[in-house]
Parts: C-alpha cells; sequence; structure tokens
C-alpha cells in the first residue's frame, strides 16, 4: 500500500459545488467579452456544470444565484439537474443590482428598502424548499464611496436586525452563510468587510448562521489559512468560496495565482477537522472566467482543489508535530514542502482511471466535441451574464 | 498684503481639464446607476462641463474619449465647445473594447491586430488636429490573466514598436502621453504598470513622449509625490489624471482619500517647476461618479485640487530650507503642517467673488436649477456611459 | 457662544496617556541613534512626560513596560510622579525579550515556558496593585516565520488557557486589554493578528477583557474607523494605542501620516460613545522617536489629537444624518469635510491660555531650556531604549 | 535521454553568492536571538560558506559587507577563502550605522557627510581590488520619516553627484549595482524606492552601473518577474538579492513564501538570456535567519534556487509559444503548471550524486556533525550580527 494509497478513501468522499454563473459571461467595468456557446438558461449551465463533474467525479451541486436563475418551476429544476447527475446547491441572494438598492439593501436608512431585501431573502429560502438547497448565502454590497455618507453604526446596527428576521424565518435544515469582503463595490466602507464582523454578526444570530470565506476578500498580505483556523475553532466556518487573486477580488481560477497559499489553507480545514463525512463546511467556487474558456476552466478548478487535498493529506502529520515541539524550524517546514512538492498527478491520474473517470479531464473534456456542439447549438437568444 | 494675496497670481492661471466621461453613468462590474438628466450626447457632455467652468472659473477644457465622444464634424464640435468658454483637450484612445482586443492591443501578438491599434491611434491624431487638442493620451488595458498567459517579454518588444509607428505620426506641436497602471483590467501582468515601464518607453520615443500619471493607479503604500519629484527632475511628467482611492482604482473625487496627499502631490509640483505658466505639466480630472451627482462632483473635484494648491504655495519654503538643512525634523515637518491645516476657504471664496466668480460654487450651481432643468429636458435617448 | 465654545467642555476632560519608551532611544533592526538627554531610568522618563503634561494639560497619565521599567519600590515611584502631576498607568508586559520566548510565550508547547509568560502577567498584575494601575496591556509577539513551524490551531487553543489563567488572576477594578497586530516580529502568521482574533478571545474571557486597537497594526487599506465602530458597538473596545504609519507598524507621531484617518476614527470614537466621562475606553500613545526629539514628538503627538478632536466634535451631526437620510453623497460628505478643513488651533490657543496653559506648548517647551538642562544633566549611565 | 538530461549541463553551470551576514546573528527591532556556534569572525563566517558549498556545489562565493568584514589583510582573506573552494565576492556598503548619517549620506545636505560616504565607498572599491570582487553593491538607508523632513528632489540631485563620484573611481571590470527598496529603515520616503528609481540613476551613470532586485524590496502585490523581464531587456538587471516575504522586507529563506513567483521569476530571467554563461547577471542570497539554523538554511536556500531553476527550465517554450499566439489561455498557463507542479527533487539528488556531491545536502550536512563541532568550538567573544 503505497502512501498515496492511504488518502484515496478521504479524496473519494470530496465534491465540490459550481457556481451557476461561472458557465455564463463575466468581465470588468471595461468590458464583458462574450464567447460562442456560452448559456443562455439556467438549463444550459446545469448541463455545462454536469459536464465538470462527468469528467472529474468532483463537482456533483450547482449553486443557483437569485434573480439570474430564476424559473417558473423549481422542482422541475431540480429534477433536470438530477437527470444529469447534479444536485441544486446553495442559493445565493442578490441585493446589488436594483435601483433601490444604491444606498444601501439590508442597511438601507429607509426601512421600505430594508424590507424589500428582507423579502428577497424570504423568496431565495421559498426556492430553497422547492430545490432542497440547504444554504442561504449573503454576500453584501452594502457600503459607501465617501466618508460621511452613510453612518457605519447605525448601519451595522440595522444590518444586525434584518438578518435577524431573515434568520427567523430559515428552515430546521437550512443554514444562512454571511460572507465578508475587504471592498467593491464600495469603496470607502463595507458594511461586512472582514471576517469579525461576520462572525460577530452570525455568533449573535444563531447555531444556523456561519461565515462564508471567499479567498479573494482579504486585504493585501492577509494570512487566510489562520482565519480557516481560528473560524474551524471557533465552530463558525460554514463554507468556502475558492477562487484566486494577485490583487483585489480577482476572481481568477482557485490555485492560479498562489498554488502554495491554496495548500496551507486545504492543510488547515484538515487539521481543523474541516475535511470529511463529518463536517458541515461546504466547498463552493466562485470565479469568473474573463478570458479563458469557461467548462474547462472550471474543471481546472476541481483539479486544483483536488491536487492541493492530496498534497495536504499526504503531510507527515506526527512528524511534524514532534518537529514543532522539538523547536526544528526547518524540519517542521520542509515536511510541509516535502508534500507541496510531491506530485500527485500521477497517482490521482491512475486513481481516476480505476473509478472510471478520464486519467485527464481536460483532455477529456477537449476531446468530447462538447464545446464545438454548444458553440454550433447555442445560436440567438441572450448569452447569460451577470446582469441577466 | 496678507500671505493669501501673494499666491493669487499663481492661482489666477490654474487650469484643469475636466474628462467627458464623468458626465456620463459610470460604476462597477456589478451594476452601473443611471440618473436623471444625465448627457446622451457629447454635446450635451460639454454642456454640463461648461457648467464646472462658469462656477469656479478652473475648468477651461474637455478631454474625449474616441469612440465615445465621435462626431462627424470636429470643428463643429470645437465651435460648440467655444461657444460655451471651452476648448477641447486630451484626446484618449480606447483599445480595450473591441473584441478583437481581448488578448492585447498594441502587444497582441498578431501583427493584424497590432496595426488596427495603430491605425485607431493615427484617427486619433487626426481627430487631434481637427479639435485643437495637443495631447494624445494612451491608457492602455493590456495584460494577462494568468501566468504563462502571455510572454511579458515579447509584449513589452511589440509594445514599443506600436508606439514608435504611432510617434511618428504626431505632428509638432502634439504630445503622446502614456499613462501606467498598477492592474486591472488584467489581473496577472499589466503591460505598462509601474512610472518605470512608462518612462523606459517613452524616453525611447522622443521628446514629444511623457509620462501619464494617475494618482489611482499605484500599488498600495506607494509615495507618489517621490514620482512626481522624479519624473518633473527626469523632464518626462507630462499629465496627471487625478482622482483618490482607498484600495484599488477606485475613481473617487480627488483629494477625498486622502486630502494630505494630494496636497503633498502639488508641494512637489510646485517644487519641482510643474506649475505656473512655464509649466508644460496637463492636469486634468479622470474620476467616475458612481453615487454621487456628477457635476456637482467636478466641481468638488476642481474646488479640492484649487484649495490644496493653495496651501502648498503657501508653504514657506525658505523656512522649509532652512529647517531641513538643520536637521529639525519637527519643524520642517510642523511647516508643512501648518500650510496644508490653514483654512484657505474664505479667502478663496472673497478672492472668487473678486473675479465675477460665485463664493461657492457648489451652493451657486444648486441654486441654479440647472440640474432639474436637464432632468426634465434630458429624457428619451441613450443615457452616455462607458460602451456608448 | 461661538461653534468652538459649545465644545470645550468636552475638550477639557480629554486625557492622552503616554508610553514611557516614547522617552528612551528606539530605531530599526538597522540602527538605533541616540541623544543627548535621553533617560536612563524611569523616574527621567516621568519627568520628561511632565513635561509633556505641563504644556498641554492633556498627559495625566504615564504607562509602564515591564521589564523596562521595573523598581524596587513601586509605591516611592507612584509618589515620585504624583509629585510631578502624573498617575501611573496601564502596565505593559514583555513576553519577547527572553530567550526562552524564541518559539512563543503564552502559546508556546511547553508548559514551562507558558507558565514562565504567565508568571510575568502575575508578577505584572502585583505591580499594578502597587501602582493603582487600571489595565495590563498583553501584546503578544508571538508567531512563526516558515508555514509548518508551528501549529496555528494549537496555538490559539493554549492562547485562551494562558489568557484564561492570567484574567482570573485580575482584581475587581482591573482590566486586561489584549492588542492585536498584523505582522511584526513574527513573518509567516501572528497568533493574535486581527481584531476578530482578539475579540473572540476576550470575549470568552469576561466582561473585564477588551481589545487594545493599535493603529498602526492593520493590513494595507484597512479601514480602521469601521473596527472602532464595531469594537465600541460590541461594548469591547478597551483602549487605543495612537501613532501612523505609512508601511508597516512604523510609529510615527499620531495623525502625522494621515491626518484625516485620525479624525475618521476620533469621529467613530464620538458617534459610539467611545469619548466622554461615562466611556471607559483608554487613549494612550504608542510611539517611535526614531530621528526626531522625543519630548516635542509627543507634545506634537498629544496636540495632534486634540486638535482633531475638536474638529471631530464640531461636526455638524443633525445635518449630517438629514444628508445621509436623504442620499446627499456630496453634502454629507461635504458636512465632515467643513469640519476637518476648519483651522481650530487659533481657538485651542486662545482657550489653552484661559486655562493657564501655554498657547504653543511646542513654542513654550522650546523656550523653557529643559532640554539643553538635561542633555547637560544626564551624563554618563546608559540610556534607556527597548533592551532596558 | 530523458526531459532532465537535457537541461544538466545549464543547471551544472550555476553559482550563487552568499551573504557573510547570513552566518551571524540577525533578528528585530524587538529581539535579536543568539544560537551556539555562532561566527565570531569573517573568517568563521567563510568557513561556514564553504559548508553550502561543499554539499550542494552552488555557493562558490561569498559576498562581503563593509566594515562588518573588515580585515587588516584581504589578500590573506582571499587565500582563506580560496582554500576552502570560495571565491570572495560582491562587496557591500554601509552607510547606514554611522551616527553622520542619521539624516542620509549619499544624499545629506551636508558635503561633508556626503564626502564621508563617498569615501566609504572608496574603500570599497579598493577591498574589491584586493580581493578580486566585481561587483560594489550599494543599498541605500536614505530616506525620510516625516513629509517635510527633506527635500526629496534635492536629495536626488545629491544622490546622482554623490553615485558619478563613486562610479568614476571604478576600475574597468568592476560594476555598480544600485539596489532599491520599498521603505524601511526610513517610513516616509526613500531616496531609491523602486527600479525606475535605480534605473534611471544607473542610466545616467553608463554601462558599468546596473540594477540590483532584492525580491523582498517591493510594494504589495507587486509582478516582480515584469521587472525581471524589463530590466534585462533594457540590459541594466546587475544582480538579484534572493530572499522571500510574506508583508514587508521579512528577509526569509528563499522560495518559502510564494514557491510559485520564484518558479515565475527565474522562468523570466531564461527567458531573457539572464541565465547561462553568456549571463553577466550575479545570483546572491540577502537572508535572514532570525529563528532557523543559518548553515542548513542557507543550504535550503541555494537548492530552492536550484530545484526552481531545473522546473524552469523543464517549460517546453516551443508549445508555451504557440499556446500563447493562439490564444490558448488555459493551455498556455498549464504548460507552466506542469514544469512547476513537476517534482525534480529525485532526479536532482541522483545528479548530484554523479556529480561527488551528497544526494541530500540538508541531511548530509546535519550529519556531518559540524554544527556540533563548532558549537563546541567557538566560545567566548562576541557572536557576528548586524553591527559588529
Amino acid at each position: 500500500m503505497t502512501r498515496f494509497d492511504t488518502i484515496t478513501t478521504q479524496l473519494a468522499a470530496q465534491a465540490i459545488e459550481l457556481p451557476s454563473w461561472a458557465f455564463g459571461n463575466s468581465g470588468t467595468r471595461f468590458k464583458v467579452f462574450s464567447t460562442p456557446g456560452t448559456p443562455r438558461t439556467i438549463q444550459e449551465k446545469i448541463a455545462d456544470a454536469a459536464q465538470v463533474n462527468e469528467y472529474t467525479g468532483l463537482a456533483p451541486k450547482v449553486a443557483l444565484h437569485i434573480p439570474w436563475d430564476k424559473v417558473d418551476d423549481y422542482a422541475a429544476l431540480r429534477d433536470y439537474a438530477g437527470e444529469r447527475g447534479l444536485a441544486l446547491g446553495t442559493v445565493n441572494s442578490n441585493t446589488f443590482q436594483d435601483d433601490a438598492y444604491k444606498f444601501g439593501s439590508l442597511t438601507h436608512t429607509d426601512a421600505a428598502v430594508r424590507q424589500k431585501a428582507i423579502d428577497h431573502h424570504f423568496e431565495c429560502i421559498d426556492i430553497m424548499h422547492a430545490t432542497g438547497s440547504a444554504d442561504l448565502k449573503i454576500w453584501l454590497a452594502d457600503g459607501t464611496n465617501y466618508p460621511g455618507q452613510g453612518d457605519i453604526r447605525g448601519r451595522q446596527d440595522r444590518l444586525a436586525a434584518s438578518l435577524g428576521a431573515i434568520y427567523a424565518r430559515l428552515g430546521d435544515s437550512q443554514r444562512l452563510v454571511l460572507e465578508y469582503k475587504f471592498f467593491e463595490p464600495a469603496f470607502y466602507h463595507t458594511d461586512v468587510p472582514d471576517w469579525g464582523t461576520s462572525y460577530a454578526q452570525v455568533a449573535a444570530l444563531g447555531d444556523k448562521a456561519l461565515v462564508c470565506l471567499d479567498t479573494g476578500h482579504h486585504a493585501p498580505g492577509t494570512n487566510i489559512e489562520f482565519i480557516v483556523a481560528q473560524l474551524l475553532r471557533l465552530g463558525k466556518l460554514g463554507s468556502f468560496d475558492f477562487n484566486s487573486r494577485f490583487y483585489a477580488d480577482d476572481d481568477l481560477i482557485v490555485g492560479a495565482a498562489d498554488p502554495f497559499q491554496l495548500f496551507r489553507i486545504l492543510y488547515e480545514v484538515i487539521r481543523g477537522d474541516g475535511f470529511g463525512p463529518d463536517s458541515t463546511v461546504a466547498f463552493m467556487l466562485d470565479q469568473c472566467h474573463n478570458v479563458e474558456d469557461k467548462i474547462p476552466g472550471q474543471i481546472r478548478s476541481v483539479l486544483n482543489v483536488q491536487e492541493m487535498t492530496a498534497r495536504a493529506l499526504l503531510i507527515d502529520r506526527e512528524a511534524l508535530t514532534a518537529a514543532q515541539e522539538s523547536g526544528d524550524v526547518l524540519g517542521a517546514n520542509g515536511l510541509l514542502m516535502d508534500a507541496f512538492y510531491t506530485d500527485v498527478r500521477g497517482d490521482l491520474a491512475a486513481w481516476r482511471e480505476s473509478r472510471g473517470l478520464a486519467a485527464d479531464p481536460m483532455v477529456a473534456y477537449a476531446a468530447s466535441g462538447y464545446q464545438q456542439q454548444v458553440a454550433a447549438d447555442r445560436v440567438g437568444g441572450t448569452q447569460a451574464g451577470w446582469g441577466a
């Protein structure tokens, strides 16, 4: 039994949720490029997501974004996904694209606007009941652009009250995860800018409220694996939004900018019992494929998570603890680096094949002709993007 | 003669160029909010810009963005502006919104795409001849999102060649200013990321090529006034794009995020002879008014520059030099701070009135009814934004 | 009654604690410059601190650092200070200079080292009883330089246990304030890197444990006034360590790097009822005067805090709320800026004189001859610094 | 012939210069920890450096720091090194530890201080003649802590003049490399803060003046490989100071913080012909081993550079160019990542053995007993550090 063999059971249980919006067009404030074959509907997004799962076996769920993915019949959508081997996952609310939210949503000074935003979340909870989704994810664009524009303290109090109303509506098996973000779209202050704020808010709500950690939403230099360890310790890590960044919230493919950071994050997940059958941490992607192909972009992403998980699982934790306790700095660091530098790709390919999957999912997808097919089929209509 | 009286001659010569696009809608990748009264045409933008100049006497020029501001008859546009007391200023090119530029423009590996981008600049130069504009500003969105996506070195060489072709087309009294930007819209590498790159490129072109410094385009913590001093020393500071930032390229009102920084920048401008009748440095705004009113936003901006210029002019430079040379750290710093903390607003208001301008341009504009008028008049059509 | 007159009662109650170590030499890892007249003993530091209070009336307390300020008889030290009009303030512990702490103190894997660090805090508490100090401040240098060197999660658990032991020893009227710091001296991970960690740790301890916010201990771009507002809202803002920074933990004179930020911070303090007779927030300086004179550096610092407090108190909060609620972005921001740009120095000088203080404390101190006197008197011995 | 076999000739020519000061004690402003066996003299530092070369075959040169490494007889020192298989490399000047330099050295307003600093460099050049060193490295600590403290522009002019005097003294085969640094020990402005400044200064000097790039001396988020590509393109990359950082100038083991970044840097070195027999780029380490063992720290460092060089050499550049030119973003990135994820350690171990070196230098050094021997032998005296 090789070292790799000892971790395959754990790897087999890995599941990563795909964001429906990753299959639509995205871009910057300067330009959104479109590409042939881009889905026009949530059904086409789900079909694309099914491709990712077919070749990797890693992505059995698709997260929805409301209203971008609104349909008349969610039970039918659930069946549609089910037929393609997928479940519907986290429901993401949107309180940043309605004109009413120009100066805030859950934090707005106007009670009517706050209620509108709360009602939107009630609608999302209704959808969750229909789709069987467990998690309601709230990413709040609320904030201000200029000092004095808003009352930071008052907004925080109103946020607490609004979240309380939403929380009270959750079903017994439903959860609320509150995402934090350093900045953007607001440029002076953000109402949930850091893990401390998200933690303080969800701690006040109750056990079904947790923090969502988006790996791209931190200040430069932030040690993200520390936050992972801390939130797991506090019992409040609800979910991940995986992506990567060089500068701001770049939303690049997870592991693309700093693979070693992804490795360290996954190590702390494992160390803190956030990985495995007993964990309730949800692993999601949240990415933009502005210039690269979208389906292969998602395949590459889940493979990156899998490869780094394998490396992190290979760390000799007993030896690591011994080195740490003896003050052997280079020895302890060396044990981590040894696992990081181990090339697990061959073992993973063989193991994939043993499970009836493609040895190289990227190559297999490219050879499948799917991309050419959808490019030919999906003519006319409006390609999906962030606005529709 | 008060201390303030000694600087009014210098203040009277101050001129700040307004960007036509500041009067259109702008926003983030998440949402562009529209507002009643937003211009539909370049003529309406110019009419709005004329308001800024009418109340402040500070903004006699409007910069154009091609193709957003394309018209059939630029001579007529020049006359239209002239009738409103304005000249047409810098022409800004755009090589980031055509599908052909997905992987680069002046740096593209495909010679045909590069030629297309070069031709666009030839067109801009033709427009400059018609409008009487002196400066061609090139801000390049070129870059890559993933390591390996492009050949950094090869792109730099192609950039040099493309710029050379454009430079050769300039008229005798025309200049090329090359703007640099730390990141966005590209997230891994940007082809002109820093002043060093812009300087190296324009130095290779010749005397008519200079650097454009956008105050929002630097890494966190960058000492911008140092760059101002250095570029003036090297004779290569062509122009400013004024705005302010807390995080990334926020494009907020100049002076809004860090007024002390604006003061320090303007001091180095003055110190390095970049201000005044003999200076060839162009002062422009480049801002986005995502959530605030646009015309008052521009009025506020030029006033901020004026107020900080006044403060910087008030510095007792003789005493400062003496303190610096004697190693009196607190004394030297105190001289700077004394000027910064001096409230020049009353003096400026009185001086404005003495010149037939409104004492408080913000109040005067608000009282004018112009905003209500254009909101009523400008019904129908498509509001201007970055896409049109 | 002028607008300024309305705030003098509030200003009169302001008190800022001085750090004893600001009067000793400090520097960087590259060099510590010494200066004539630098104190050799805690008594001389207190004498210097008394100068700051004499000319400003703002600094009635001196914080101690143990072991740097250890004496045999703390009651005598208290009397010594009292005779000079000062009380002894916060006691700062030191767990970063003993060889035993190379790999951690309160977080160390070795129970004996942890106990040594805990015992040091017990000693500090004993000193507090003797000096009458209310607050025990813990800034922890614990952390690691290389990934894998330590077990982030285990260290956090041990920190909680160690803090628990210290907390249990506090007297009824004593408090523990836990300072957080982004990085330095550790370069990979810091055990208390952010306000969230400090908050989570002190919340688990009880009501007498609070967060200490050092204004220089954040990631680039962090909105510090948001944290102030949040901690006041959560009832957990114990104290400030005031200083300023351009890059890292520069420990410059408070307000020197970004006066507008200091203004915004003080506004949130006032907005959140952290200022005034009913507030329990302690205001301290924590600075290094590497190249500037130390006593004038401290005078400048407390004046900066006073001047910015005055400006923040001048904000028309009623009008601000109205502007905020009506979505008047420029109006709301303008109200803040109006207060910030108001030159309060003349009013403050007159008010100081009316209270028997020097109109210009910087000038008065310089004219006093104290600096020349101590330079002449303090010959021989070892100048105080961080190591002694 | 395997893929690895194709790159061994290139690897065999690799040489990395060790800094003498890496073998002495170092730390932060808070504490410098000492360790048994730390050298007391430059001879002992050289003996330690020889160990690194003995086990790796990668480190045939030692850089000196003047005055820390001053001796009476440099020819004897050269021989001493030669007997241990080492040459003396770059000479590093020091203008930051003399009291005269408190407010600057080459930039000081006082001509006498500038001359003192220039004379120190003349002395360094004399030493270079005696040691056979080719490069004079100037890292300048000059800068200011407070706005106004110094005249940024005037300092730059004086710097140019001072460098001109030093440059004129260089021998025909000697070079001057000017290092830039973002900040520290100065906290407001640094006189050579970025590559642009270093480039502008050395370009004005002549062909024998080049830029030194320290990988830890950049603003957060800076794309360092871009600078490498640019400086090679401009013919001005003189040397590297390798180390790594998470936050500031952490001076950690190269490759420790972000191995992927080191890989990208080395790829641009190779791409730009900065590696190999025809290159004049000098590769040096500049690190601090504050908490880890020093000799193994240096061994680990040169191995990291070697391993990453091997990976970068393995990139299929032909395929990469094809992918880049066809706009295949994921394909091009995948080619880079494939090389990065290739585990070259086994091949390198076998190749080392084939050359008579230890397969695992870390293990071989640990087994040698050298560390225990020097700890036993080096008793008494003063351990070397930055101050001596």
